[in-house]
């Protein structure tokens, strides 16, 4: 199993037990989740790179390699990905270099299983 | 060894060598904190459960793990757990998600390690 | 006008312009976050009290005095206050006093506000 | 003067300051900054609109209103603004919304500014 | 009064009254504040260049104005204070700027008052 | 191979990959970082130090490494090392102390690492 099958299959399984206690905030946070990615006044591309640039500064892995898998099967190329990055890592600082280092990972990884399917 | 023990022998055993090193400031920080979560005008059960909201929303893992622990000996429900997880979400936001997945997991960890005792 | 009231009437007239852009997203978080702070497996009180010590770890100022006068209605003493406020600075550490010294001035307010009518 | 004059000049007079110092550091900070929101494999409009989303997270007001003007000037109509701030909203949690409305008081006063010219 | 006499009084008579609360654990911490920054085997200019650092990144005005005052009458020159906002606005980020300004200001203000006495 | 070095040539080899991207904004970012740890008004070692305490308060544990390393070959003593991570705590409150238990692990493979060779 790749890396990338490895982390969404962990993510689906949490979720699901996690949805099933049926707490109402929780289950409303992430019913709002999945519908804010969405074409409005901004596409869907340009607030799913947002959640990308937000996770970066905000440093939290899971969330980068979340939007990370949803930008590259939207068709953004690995120059628009490393320039969200960019901007993550100039707002955030030298401190975001680091998940820089595991986002690039996790892109390649990504491209590689594309490839091997 | 199950990963509720794992977690708390690496955790004891480096605050071991950390208050060997006889650091004044370090060693008053660790005594505050064992004579904080104490019953006072609050009692002790819900200062520990802020210690695990103030750990979620500044996405402290391990630091969660410790108060999760402490909830889950003082008779937490999951109930109590996921309202305490759900303030911890809606405050710090959607980035607080992959702490809450492994917040669940950790949680089902105690209740096993109470079984298989 | 008391500071108190200043902040609440900025605050309102503020919400009710953004409520009226009709952003679906924005919307339902406001929504979310009226209904979080009700009495469940925990009561009102101690999710208020959670909602205080999330705000002063992450030190957002505006939140704090939220949730004061939210606890300071429900009776929480001043003792329980500096309690939860102590559990935040230990865990938040020194960069939180600043923010005590603001949600203590905000608290001796309220109780002005309250001998004032 | 208007707000957002006010704001400007204040930024202008330190920055002419601060870079006045000579630190090689600051100095090339400050130059990437300038060079970081310009076309490329994204536009210009969109990586402002990052810069926007990660301040907003980050929940640095300054930061919030020099990015505001600057999609404001680049046409974002408000709609895209509020759609930005709702992405910021949900990642960052409810803690973003006092910034929230600090910001959309501060789009007011740039539609208002541009009536007055 | 000057802006550095007002910073000061406001603290000390806020400080004042909160310890007057007999908090254990908000007292334990204002005394370890107070014993962390003294000659060890780091000297105590060190130090407070340290916390002012820590106080930058972490993005808390307050906290910078106190470990200026303190760097300015050990005898740090303007060029060590930029030095160290340097490192700071790198590891920080950008979003560490408009604290650098008002940091400056203060600077400013110190040196000031320093000429008025 | 050692704990340090795995460190570092992961560090090495992801760091060279994005380097080879040519994203301009990245590449002088990176280039900054090299050359502000460097002797000026304030010498290298007070800044990789300071470098030390930004990183822990902001918990990137690679951040930490990474100047642990730069210290420890500068030659800081355990007990230097140990003041600034109690700065650290100090200001950035118990929730530092995961980091400082994985910064003193760094540490004791860094002591290994040179005994070895």
């Amino acid at each position: 199993m790749s890396k990338v099958e490895e982390f969404n299959d962990y993510r689906q399984k949490m979720n699901d037990k996690i949805l099933s206690e049926n707490n109402k905030v929780i289950k409303r946070i992430f019913n709002i989740d999945t519908n804010t990615y969405v074409d409005g006044a901004l596409d869907a591309k340009t607030k799913e790179l947002m959640g990308l640039v937000a996770s970066a500064v905000l440093r939290c892995d899971d969330c980068i390699k979340y939007h990370l898998e949803a930008v590259y099967k939207m068709g953004v190329t690995r120059e628009q990905m490393m320039e969200s990055m960019a901007v993550s890592t100039l707002v955030g600082g030298s401190i975001v270099i680091p998940h820089l280092r595991r986002a690039y990972e996790y892109w390649e990884e990504l491209e590689q299983s594309t490839i091997d399917k």
